[in-house]
């Protein structure tokens, strides 16, 4: 087989998990989830190791975070690090990192993967990825499809088509977040499965398409790759002139929905994307009356709560008293502290909104 | 007049306001309350300064609380503290004092006061005051009666009686805590006011009741006297051997009840007892939500909470934010965070009884 590189995608800055992520500390970087000591990202890198070690990895970020990702990911050398200099989705982000890794390995396999997921599975994770890169090989573009266990709406979904192989199908087509009552009838179905992001395929496979569906990126990442050597002042000047004008368009839409033919690995992988508090909630280990809590809270009459202490400031046990709640997310941090109903996680996005309005940091 | 003498009574070590308030450090010594700069006990010393200055005040409290309580009030000379060896309620705190002040000035008038509770209205609370001492004058007992505004079951009640004069009136019966009902019946009768455990008295007068109907106590606080002068050695060695054996009840029981004639002034002051963290809410100032806080917290679609930051470590603004949820309490302190319903706010003794259990400090 020829050598496999992974892409780690880490570009994303989102406000999900306020306050423990910010615009200086997103998702990635936290050590958030069940039993969680490591990063996600950490333990992203982590699981490919195996696979792709960090001699074979790179790092995709934005200029104002490589300094947190490096620090979550100590053992990586600095090469690694591609920071993007504006960000333009992941359509660029895979093309540029596929243009850099081919100039190094023209043979070249990729597993580009979001750096913030959860697999409680790593084992069938792994020999999933190995199907998907056996697969590559052969030029072919392939995507992990997530087996799911609910009517999620908050997914995109993965029709399948003809089988290819033993364990392999044929992308029938993406489809976008369905209503309730078409992921249930998704679900019902069997012939669905949750769009991961995970993506694997040749550098030059990608490039031909780059070249085939987004020819303006095309063009671009061969401006950059005229310019110099990678790693040097003149390529970067070059990728920065670039990027400022590249269209920003999720791989998804500018390539995989276009792309002839696809295929799909079927992987039950104990996967999570832990999308919000409620997440976290949900994966916790629980105590007899359903709260995912440390042994210093003290709850009282009281369900289903996620008690979540990430303070990292010094200074004695902080007791967290809960009575009468049920269905709740408390989370405090240095500087903030957060209460919300765990089905309104996602609102989280409006006490965001609101700081940002009244001008403070977020 | 004769010179007019304040007991305030600062022995209570009570949980309702955990987590601001600890066995350390009791209610009255907290600055809580509306727009509330200074310690409850420190306001209700400043409301009767006028009729009895610091020169004429005394503070009863344990002997493990008057570190804090001196604390509280730092203009105060030493000798205003009076430290009961152990607590043995009211009646024992309350015949202790008169007979230290009647020393000092055999005519003396006291008001016994509690040391944590608001008045809105200080100069009718002073004017009513000034009434009661010219009733006391004469010999009776009197007490302060406050006018109910709703009917409430978490406080005894004073029954009027006849008229003795001009906005004085004979206590019928003191009534203990009554259900919904007799309440409702006692507020539409207009008879009845609030019992706030407040009294007015010739020192004489209550060593005269005591003798007649605590003689136990008139015993033990005879021993006292006559083991020495104020303030020595031997009276402390004293103090300390007959408190050990006297019995624990309050004043409304062991003399109040059993009095043939207290005085009542019916008196509309504003009053309130301050009774756990949802009379804070109820008496704090509320925002076009119904919410009590300050303005860094951030109250999204949430109406009706009390938000206090108790905290006193320096370090950076916290945030507290809050989404979708009604009618609760937050309340943080340096080490401990409580989360509770506005209505469930008497039950924070459950929190402090499970600290208590597994051994944390309360």
């Amino acid at each position: 087989m020829s050598q496999a590189f992974a892409l780690i995608l880490a570009g994303g800055s989102g406000t999900r998990f306020w306050p423990a992520s910010r615009t200086t500390r997103p998702k990635q970087v936290l050590a958030i989830g069940p039993g969680a000591k490591d990063p996600l990202i950490a333990r992203t890198a982590r699981r490919i190791e195996a696979l792709c070690p960090p001699e074979r990895a790179y790092i995709a970020t934005g200029t104002s975070l490589v300094g947190v990702t490096r620090e979550a990911l100590p053992w990586f050398p600095e090469s690694s690090f591609l920071a993007e200099p504006v960000p333009r989705n992941t359509a660029a982000c895979i093309g540029w990192a596929s243009a850099i890794i081919k100039r190094r390995d023209p043979d070249a396999l990729i597993a580009a993967l979001p750096s913030d997921q959860l697999m409680d599975d790593e084992p069938a994770f792994r020999a999933a990825v190995a199907r998907a890169f056996h697969i590559a090989e052969s030029g072919t573009i392939v995507t992990m499809g997530i087996q799911p266990n609910r009517p999620e709406t908050g997914y995109g979904y993965i029709e399948l088509g003809s089988k290819l192989s033993a364990g392999v199908r044929r992308v029938a087509r993406f489809v976008e977040k369905p209503t309730r009552e078409v992921a249930e009838g998704y679900l019902a179905s069997g012939n669905y499965l949750w769009n991961a992001g995970m993506f694997f395929f040749r550098a030059q496979s990608m490039l031909d398409a780059i070249a085939t569906h987004m020819p303006d990126l095309a063009e671009g990442l061969e401006r950059i790759e005229a310019a110099a050597k990678v790693g040097s002042e003149a390529e970067r000047a070059a990728t920065n002139a670039v990027f400022q004008d590249l269209e920003s368009i999720s791989i998804d839409y500018g390539i995989m929905e276009k792309v002839r033919e696809l295929a799909v690995i079927p992987a039950d992988v104990g996967w999570s994307d832990l999308g919000s508090w409620h997440t976290v909630w949900e994966l916790g280990s629980k105590d007899a009356q359903g709260n995912v809590a440390s042994d210093s809270a003290v709850l009282v009459d009281s369900q289903n709560n996620l008690i979540e202490d990430l303070r990292t400031v010094p200074g004695g046990k902080r007791i967290i008293a809960l009575v009468g709640l049920h269905d709740l997310c408390v989370v405090e941090t240095d500087d903030a502290l957060l209460i919300i109903p765990r089905e309104r996680c996602q609102d989280v996005r409006e006490v965001v909104d609101a700081l940002k309005r009244r001008g403070d940091p977020v």
